[in-house]
């Protein structure tokens, strides 16, 4: 086991909650440890871009794809949405504070060499196809995350 | 401390979690780890049978008991739930993608051998008795959780 | 790595999570474990006292302060809140069922030496103060619980 590795599963599509993931990720690659981000079920939607080619997808698929929302700058708070005006006024208050960005976490986590890779079967039930997401990505299962996980001293669901 | 020992703590009642967390915990049993999955408050009622004996509860007690879903086939999602019409989309999808569903990722489990251990204090809380929950579980409290932990690799709370 | 040293983070500031980080924290520690825990995001509003000294914030982060609940005592549930008749529900059952409060199990945190960290950025963020939260914590940032968590064997985000 290396100390010095460190997983995250991201499942929650929460902007809060992916502000804590990334904050957490960026964090510890700047201490040099090897980070490794799992993205799976709502966790995915922060991967999304604004605007994707369109994509043939099954009624059922099209519904879950449709109503998600679409990249970092779309998503929720868990605690004290209010329909949307939550989150705006947490991406004031961030920027009057000069707080980083989702956006600006994870381009950095990029330049840091993050590993970020998307749970395939996720991906499946929900509709989402790889031309969505952002580029260079992982498409992976479960046995990748865990064969991660098990040489990682902090393993973190989120 | 061993690598190939795991542990999850399953505190949420959602379909979408309870899903992540079996997926993960069969994933890792298929590779021949060790696993022990912790079932606390709301996570209880992934363990609920449908029908159950009737059980004598204080009032307060059987609000909570009447009010909780009674087993899988009636979680409800932590996103898009549409008062109960995203978990039967859901369901559907994994249907057509050929995805396990949670009943068969439970009795995937319990052969394969994955220890599932009820907390005891949140059954008293939430007013659940041994005869409402499936059979082959173990009833213990922080304790022995504890103990699993520490012997573990990977520990996630869910 | 020392499996005797745990860490949990408290992000959530739901009544029936901050309750499960506290049992599962003051288990270790009466085990003799060594356990931080770093309080982010909704999680600082278990750590608030129900009354504080007037403090000047700007209108955003004020908003926030001010719909967000005072202390243990004003928390909401993650499920079945019901407009706050879920929580006083919950409490009612843990007297009857003689389960320590939450209120009780922070006592006996501090009691036992469990060391309690805030998050600087995320007090900024939500506009919360030093003097609004309870006496004896650290305020620090993301690098601190990375250290910490490097040396812990078990590792949990509630």
């Amino acid at each position: 086991m290396d100390t010095t590795k460190k997983t995250i599963i991201l499942f929650s599509g929460d902007l809060d909650k992916a502000l804590a993931a990334f904050i957490i990720a960026n964090g510890a690659a700047a201490m040099g440890d090897d980070v490794t981000m799992f993205f799976t079920f709502w966790g995915l939607n922060v991967l999304r871009k604004s605007v994707a080619p369109p994509h043939k997808k099954s009624f059922l698929q099209g519904m879950f794809g449709g109503m998600m929302p679409k990249g970092p700058g779309k998503l929720g708070l868990s605690k004290m949405n209010f329909a949307g005006v939550g989150p705006k006024l947490m991406r004031r208050v961030m920027r009057q504070q000069n707080v980083t960005s989702l956006e600006e976490l994870i381009a950095t986590a990029r330049e840091q060499g993050i590993k970020m890779i998307a749970c395939k079967m996720s991906m499946d039930v929900l509709g989402l196809s790889e031309d969505e997401l952002i580029d260079g990505l992982d498409y992976v299962g479960v046995a990748t995350y865990l064969g991660e996980a098990d040489e990682a001293g902090v393993n973190l669901f989120i």
